[in-house]
This record gives structure tokens, sequence and C-alpha cells, in this order.
């Protein structure tokens, strides 16, 4: 059986631990190609870069590894790699991020837009996040996790247009309880902008804020990590509103 | 009654002919504050500013219109008028966008994000578009459609969560045969990616493509628009996959 092809991204740039462990943790399952940023892209969301140009530089490339960083964005990458390298992967695989994206941090992603990006291309994805901001993050535990969920992956494939949302509490791996399939929970971020003076005098602002978990769900992706479970939530690109369907059809436009 | 208050953002910039008609437009019927890039901001997707600052400069105040240019991204804009301005708006609109957002477009638009941003902190929000790119497009349609919308939307709110996505075909306003409510049509963008050379020999690409819809069904945003309609898609922030989840659950992980 010929080994899968295995296309792997991020938004923390190509020289963050996180996707160092990312590949390490798949490394014998397939060969691998990495198109990365070449520099931080967290809060990118599904942006793309169409106003300017992009660049792409080969790092590495050894024995079914090889690596490029891009000067674009995560969604830059994927498509990249499929319509300029013409890369036909398996799956894709993202992250792992250094911080969550459970709840409405997915929208905001730039790690779980690459992922949503392959779903669009009807490819298995999967985004992974680990719940620590920090650079030196203790990856073990989430690459015990996301090797398992990717060869599971591999096996069951995704339904069309569907991604996976993979996000692993801050725990050893005996730590943690189990994986648990679950929703979006609904939250929002209460922003707080710091104004600083530049040397000239002028204001600017630092965008910071706290998330807010407006929903007590048991079924939801922040109810799962609080209880110690690595939470797993679909996620699809299709943003129709269905239930919202019929009440606007009723509206006299 | 107390006039509402409307907040106005796109991603073309607040230079955009866009962003005028849209003010134009709705200029008699509440108070309005703009807050919109200054800059082109088109395909930032949900991008937000993290890793550098935002500076924002007043640009009019007159008669109830002020209007505000901002250095970050749609979203940053919206974040920027309801957390650091404490602007309390009654509806949000964006756009009127050069350019469709109609099927899959939604996702990789600065001019949605606004409006999904909006949705996400409870605010009826809508984002206007017209299927032409052309800087002296004719937005005189465009700006009844939207002003009808509006009306209506003020009128009647909208559900929780839930934001609109207008898109109008590039036509006169009697030949335009109506308003259809329906759903995102499933396609997406075939790129090509344009390689040129530097002045120092390196090779830089441009993001080009081009739409393929993979939709035929008769209920979508892209049917309609082909057969002159106005669309209206409800979208949601809520990107789980509701239908996938029990499949997935049935899996051994």
């Amino acid at each position: 059986m010929k080994k899968p092809l295995i296309l792997i991204c991020n938004d923390d740039g190509v020289t963050a631990p996180g996707i160092q462990s990312l590949i390490e943790s798949v490394r014998d399952i397939g060969d691998i190609m990495v198109v990365a940023p070449d520099k931080p892209q967290s809060g990118t969301g599904h942006g793309i870069t169409i106003n300017s140009t992009l660049r792409m530089q080969k790092i590495t490339e050894e024995g079914g590894l090889t690596i490029y960083s891009c000067s674009g964005t995560p969604v830059d990458c994927i498509k990249l790699a499929i319509y300029k390298m013409e890369v036909k992967p398996d799956i894709i695989l993202s992250g792992i991020n250094h911080g969550s994206n459970a709840s409405i941090n997915v929208i905001y992603s730039g790690t779980m837009s690459a992922a949503v990006e392959g779903a669009l291309e009807d490819i298995p994805s999967i985004g992974f996040s680990l719940l620590d901001h920090s650079i030196d993050a203790d990856f073990s535990a989430s690459k015990e996790i996301a090797r398992q969920i990717t060869l599971k992956t591999i096996e069951e494939g995704l339904p069309k247009g569907v991604c996976l949302n993979v996000n692993i509490p801050k725990l050893h791996l005996e730590e943690i309880a189990g994986i648990r399939v679950c929703r979006q929970a609904k939250g929002n971020w209460e922003e707080e902008f710091e104004a600083r003076k530049d040397p000239m005098g002028n204001e600017y602002f630092w965008l910071t804020g706290t998330f807010k978990n407006n929903d007590h769900g048991e079924d939801t992706d922040i109810w799962t990590l609080e209880n110690n479970y690595v939470s797993v939530v679909p996620v699809q690109h299709d943003l129709t509103a269905y239930t919202a369907l019929s009440e606007i059809n009723n509206w006299d436009l």
C-alpha cells in the first residue's frame, strides 16, 4: 500500500515548536510536505493575499520530508501547495497551535482556516491546538493525541465539506480523561484596547481582551476541555443559518 | 422615537465609492458612525490585528455623520467601535462591496466578516455586495435595495447569532426580478498562481483564480443572482457541522 501524503501547515510559523511536534508525531505514517508561514500569522482568520505578492522558499528536503516556508497566510499556504505545487495530499494537518481554538476562536484562527480550506478542496483536514500559549509548551501529550486522531481520520475519512477542530487540554497524557465529539460553545471576546502614545505623541492601540463563554451546555467544546477531555468539533464552511431561512422568508421583501 | 444609530464598515476602504453609496442610502434613517479601514482590506476574512498596533483617525463629524478611518481589518473596526469608542449601534451595515460575496466568497470576505462580528455581539448586521468589481460601478440600484433591506431589518430584527449576506446583481433597478432568501451555494476557487521574477531574479507569485460553482440547486445564492434576483443568505458564526456529529461520534476514539 502506498504511503499517505500528509500536508502540514500552521499559523504560528514554520519554526514554531508546535509544528515541529506535529511533524514528529506523524513522521512515520507517510511522506510529509510542510508549507507553512515564514512568520506568525495568528488571528489572520480565513485571510488570503490578493493585494500583494507571495514568496515561497524550500527549507528542507530529506527522506520523505519536504518543508517550504511561505510569506502568506495559512490559507495561502494550502492554496499554493494544491494549485501551484500540485500536491495531492491524502490528509491535511494544521498546528499544533500554541493556544486554544475552541468556541469562537475557530473563526479568528489561521490554524483552523488552513483546515477549513482543505475541507473546501474535499481533502480530510484537521486542526490541532494545545491550550497553552507558551513558546515552551509541553507538546508530548498533544503528539500522542494528534497521531491517534490522524490515523483514525485516514482510516475513516470525513464527510465532504467537514474538517475537525481538535483542542487538547494542558495536561499530561495520563491526566486526559478521553476524547469527546462536541459542538462549538457560544462565546465571544470582551475586548480591551490598550492605548499608548508613540514618540511623536500620536495614539495607537493594542487589541487585548478576555474570552467569555456564554454557553452552559455540557455538549460544548469549552465544557469538554474544562473536564479534562480532548474536544473534537466537526467544522463546516457552509455558513448558511438554515434555521433562520423560514423566518426571514416570511419577511415581506 | 429615538433615531437609530447605524454603524457602517466595509473592506474596500473608507474612500471607496461603495461605502459612500451605502452612507447616502441610509443617511436620513438615523445617526451614522462610520469606522472603516484606511486602505483596501479585501480578502482579509475574519482576520484581526494581534501582532501589531492599530491607529484610528477622525475624518468627518457633521450633522449626525461621524467618520473614522482605522489601520486595521474590518473586524478590528467593529471591535474598536464597540469596545474602544463604546458605540452601541442599533444596526451594523457593511459594504457596499465592489464584487460578489456569494457562495464561498463569504468566508474570504472582510465585508462579510464585519457583519459576522456584529452578529457575534448580538447586533443586527448586514453585508451588502454588488456584482461589479469596477471602481466606477453603478450603485444606484444597490442603494435602493440596501435602504429597503436595512429598514426591514430594523423593523423585524434578526435571530441571535445571525447576520445577512445580501448580494445584488449588476442590473438597473427595474431589471431586478425581486429579492429571494436562499442558501450559500457550494463552490470553490480554482486558483492559478501567476509566477514573476523580481529585478533580483527571485520568483514571486500573484494569487488569481476562477470561481467554480459546484451546486446546481435552485435554492442557492448563485442561482438566485443568475436569475436576476437579489440574494439574501442568513449567515451564522457557529461553524459546527451538526449533521456530522453522530457519524464522528461512532468512531472508536
